[in-house]
């Protein structure tokens, strides 16, 4: 037996016994006629300590030549710890240990294995098995385990029956791209990865699964950005025989259970909601951060038939009023205009306002606006004495998209996205249809099973860009962490959608006539939701950045640096596979 | 809202409540003035009543019109039922339907969804969302999540921590095929599917994490035989500082926690334990049903050095008691000689000796064996009176082989292989390596990351195919249904492995370089299992057969027939890749 006992769980009860512990050497202290280890494993740290009076000469000599991460067990007495260490569980007591056995030496790792390392990004992902020894990454990868057991007896208890859907399926051109998988045993044809299983979540609703849920891994070839996997994992889930409001108090159940059970925090009463339209208004944003404010407010009326004709010729102009910065200096101010103009936002400038703590403003725009007509704009925008009131003019979008940047830059300056605050917010009434610029054509902003609102399936004809669609997003503390929609069960609304989506019936009937021949065998009404788990981890662990909750995340070129793939691979194996490799220069 | 309760959940105690019901129609009957329609969901069947002298006529008519599937809406009262019907919940009640509402019709499904259907398997598959209406595969789709989440409770428990390690990785030519999957950020290169997180398990202890599972997706390109799916799933587990007693006893702790979980069937003691070499000389096999005896009796030393040539000759002269039916006629003993004669078992012939009732034996073999031979035959074959002695003879491991089949085909036709009864069995101490007639050379019988037994490692040099492992197989009702080891941790072990499965140095850095790199950074002594998910499932739900306990399955030919994939993909795609379909005609 390789342990008695982990090295987090002995305590000053336990003192005499002997035991028997296994871990990792994490620091030695040298005294000579004393040597002290620090042994790790996942459970804690517990202190052993090799005394040239009590022990051996031969054990003191082979404790002091222990280097750091060896492989270690031991076998000694629990004793009480002359100067206890309050800060571990285990500080009360140390091991005099009687017997060391190295099971396994250690080259010197290339980063510390403390909770602060040395190790570069690409370093810890090479050694990502050296990364996940330390605490924080550990910690990580257990809080997610937790927050998979939570969701699945929640929607266990609920009646959800988690149902594995395939991994190799069909690939779909719509949205975006597939990874293919070659067949062999049918050559020339391929699988595709699934980006969702959307198709199948819907064909189990067709099959009277009634409440499906799946924690599931879904892969999509895009061109990374900066924290996007090329596989990410989802929390999915379809119903049968509900309307919007069952699945939104549903989800917002497991939401609430996941903050109740993992962070002890309790959400009173619902979680609010808003308009895909408001949110745009009064946040810029989709996926508004509501844990501050610095609403948007609309100054057109009050701002425009002045003499400045930068606001006269904007389609919008919108302010905020930045809490407590009224104080920011010439150059400070500067700064912030410099920041605005950078080509991440990309706004042409910027008008602002310092609401004197006696009450009066003081603008860049005095020459324009007086007294009164600042006041109006600090009515508009919530400002008090002592706020800056930050505004930006243009096209609509482009101000909200720039105004919402600036929102959310002064919320973090400021310290007002405070990680351990949960402020969530359902977002709710999606257009069904996005305009792309570049094909010229409209796209499913959701996807194409998404159904439009009651009614306004006659203006897809006329005002496409104005539908409303059954859908929501759940946003918490300015990310989506979930969306989804009631679907289409009907054939002649699923066909209707196809055509305005420019799929030919042919194409339609290619890539979806399993789907639409099923929906001809007594669909039944239902919705669903996704969760991205990767992000909603993250978030409940009070991080943003999701490669710090995946075991062994890929780089920003798609690679996994430590197994070293994608790699080339033998011709044999292309060749049975009937491929050629065929890279064409640029 | 689409219904106030379930079909599966009104009682005599909700008489006269108003309630709304959604379903499929399962059935109509109809007299005329009185109309039953049973409503089915996922929870049950409730009947519906529409009943011409209290309802308004255009109710009865809409209602003699419902085809089966439709899916409807009712609203009505819960009334007590004149015939009651003892055989569902629901028996005592019926619906007195005041509104009906038509949520979707239904083609007529092309197979009866019924617990018995007349859809054969090819189209039950093509319309599988049709055959998950059917009880017993949604049952089934229900049973297994319930597994899943027993396994994860009891792991959980137990501090395992379920980690998700990545899809795509890297092609290893060791073993079966990959699927691969053509990356095209990294031109010419391709991921690959695992096709078990073996190393990302190993690499986790490597990484501390002490405890490790996964119910996890792993893929096989390999030619498919009957009931093998080229996606599978498996339970993964791995641990630390554990030595094989450990593994032994927490894992059939699991196997006992399913079955009294799941069956309320409750093992008492320690599962039992069998070497592979008293597994193969008892049994002919390396995953015995032990549900029932006809152990074979090695008859060599009794049989040989007579007159029958036969048996002279022969490797191994090995018989079984069959129970019971020494009242084979010649003619059924003869078709019994025609089965092991087929080529799928390919005996040359059988030797068969009667017990007769009254203590005499009459045996095919009369001409060279006296009755005080066949007396010793019966001692060692267990035979009693009433028995039928079966022998087969030639070559050792292709008469085990035989006897084995011949011994499973009695048990099914004697009925002794009740699905409802359990006998877990450890089998131990596996060969390491196993000699490949083909390449004429040993493979890893495991897998190349398992340990060799202690003190063995020496004859590897000489005797590699009497070399022992620390390896392990959890036998059900004689399937494999999981199979782990004690893993090498050492480096330089790990080095010596690689060279006698015949990698050169540079191809084990290739494949394995990672792994072999992070065993020089401390790796702990750790051991692990796999369990085979469907085939677990399936045999806890009473039958053989895994696809009806996988939601979506493919054919034989690794096609679904549902969503029909794999398909071709559009040039463009494969320009993206970097990828020509290169079809050789034969």
């Amino acid at each position: 037996m390789y342990r008695t006992h982990t090295n987090g769980e002995l305590r000053a009860s336990d003192i005499d016994k002997e035991v028997t512990l296994s871990g990792w050497v994490q620091h030695v202290r040298n005294k000579g006629f004393l040597v002290w280890v620090d042994l790790r494993d996942r459970y804690g740290i517990t202190q052993l300590i090799f005394d040239g009076e009590r022990s051996p000469k031969e054990l003191i000599e082979k404790a002091s030549h222990l280097g750091r991460e060896y492989v270690i067990q031991v076998k000694g007495k629990v004793i009480e710890r002359q100067s206890k260490n309050p800060n571990i569980p285990t500080g009360d007591i140390e091991i005099l240990v009687s017997e060391l056995n190295i099971l396994n030496e250690s080259k010197t790792p290339p980063f510390t294995i403390e909770d602060k390392t040395d190790g570069g990004e690409e370093l810890r992902l090479k050694y990502r098995y050296l990364d996940i020894r330390r605490n924080p990454i550990r910690e990580n990868l257990i809080f997610r385990h937790k927050v998979a057991m939570a969701v699945r007896n929640y929607l266990s208890n609920e009646d959800f029956i988690e149902v594995e859907t395939p991994y190799l399926i069909k690939s779909t051109p719509e949205g975006a791209r597939d990874f293919v998988v070659p067949s062999r045993m049918n050559k020339g044809q391929f699988y595709a990865l699934p980006q969702s299983p959307q198709t199948f979540k819907q064909l189990l609703m067709v099959g009277g699964m009634d409440k499906y849920f799946q924690i599931v891994r879904c892969f999509r070839d895009e061109d990374l950005r900066a924290d996007r996997q090329p596989e990410f994992t989802q929390i999915d889930c379809e119903m049968a025989f509900v309307e919007q409001e069952d699945v939104l108090e549903l989800f917002e159940g497991l939401l609430k259970h996941l903050l109740a059970e993992l962070k002890g925090v309790h959400i009173e009463g619902n979680i609010p909601r808003m308009t895909y339209d408001e949110a745009m208004q009064k946040y810029g944003n989709d996926k508004p951060d509501i844990r501050f404010g610095m609403e948007f407010g609309e100054l057109n009326e009050v701002a425009q038939h002045k003499d400045f004709n930068v606001f006269n010729q904007a389609e919008l102009v919108a302010g905020i009023a930045v809490p407590g910065v009224n104080s920011y200096s010439r150059k400070d101010i500067d700064k912030l205009i410099d920041w605005v103009r950078r080509p991440q936002v990309g706004a042409k400038g910027m008008v602002y306002v310092r609401c004197n703590d006696d009450g009066t403003f003081r603008s860049s725009v005095d020459k324009f606006y007086d007294q009164e007509d600042l006041a109006k704009w600090a009515e508009i925008t919530g400002a008090k004495p002592g706020d800056l009131i930050c505004v930006l003019s243009g096209n609509k979008n482009e101000v909200r998209s720039q105004l919402s940047a600036l929102r959310m830059e002064m919320a973090e300056r400021l310290g007002l996205r405070n990680p351990e605050e949960f402020a969530p917010l359902w977002v709710i009434d999606f257009p069904l249809l996005e305009w792309d610029e570049d094909t010229q054509r409209y796209y499913a902003m959701h996807h194409p099973f998404t159904a439009p609102k009651k009614g306004q399936l006659e203006l897809l004809d006329t005002k496409p860009g104005e539908v409303k669609a059954n859908a929501y997003d759940l946003v918490l503390n300015g990310n989506e962490i979930g969306g989804g929609s009631i679907r289409i069960h009907d054939t002649q609304m699923q066909d209707t959608m196809f055509k305005h989506l420019g799929f030919t019936p042919e194409e339609a009937k290619k890539q979806f006539g399993f789907l639409l021949e099923a929906f001809q065998y007594g669909a039944p009404p239902h919705a669903g939701i996704a969760f991205g788990m990767d992000r909603l981890t993250s978030i409940l662990g009070g991080e943003e950045t999701i490669r710090e909750f995946i075991a062994f995340p890929k780089n920003n070129m798609g690679r996994d640096l430590m197994i070293d793939a994608p790699a080339t691979i033998d011709l044999a194996q292309l060749q049975e596979l009937s491929l050629k490799v065929d890279i064409k220069e640029k």
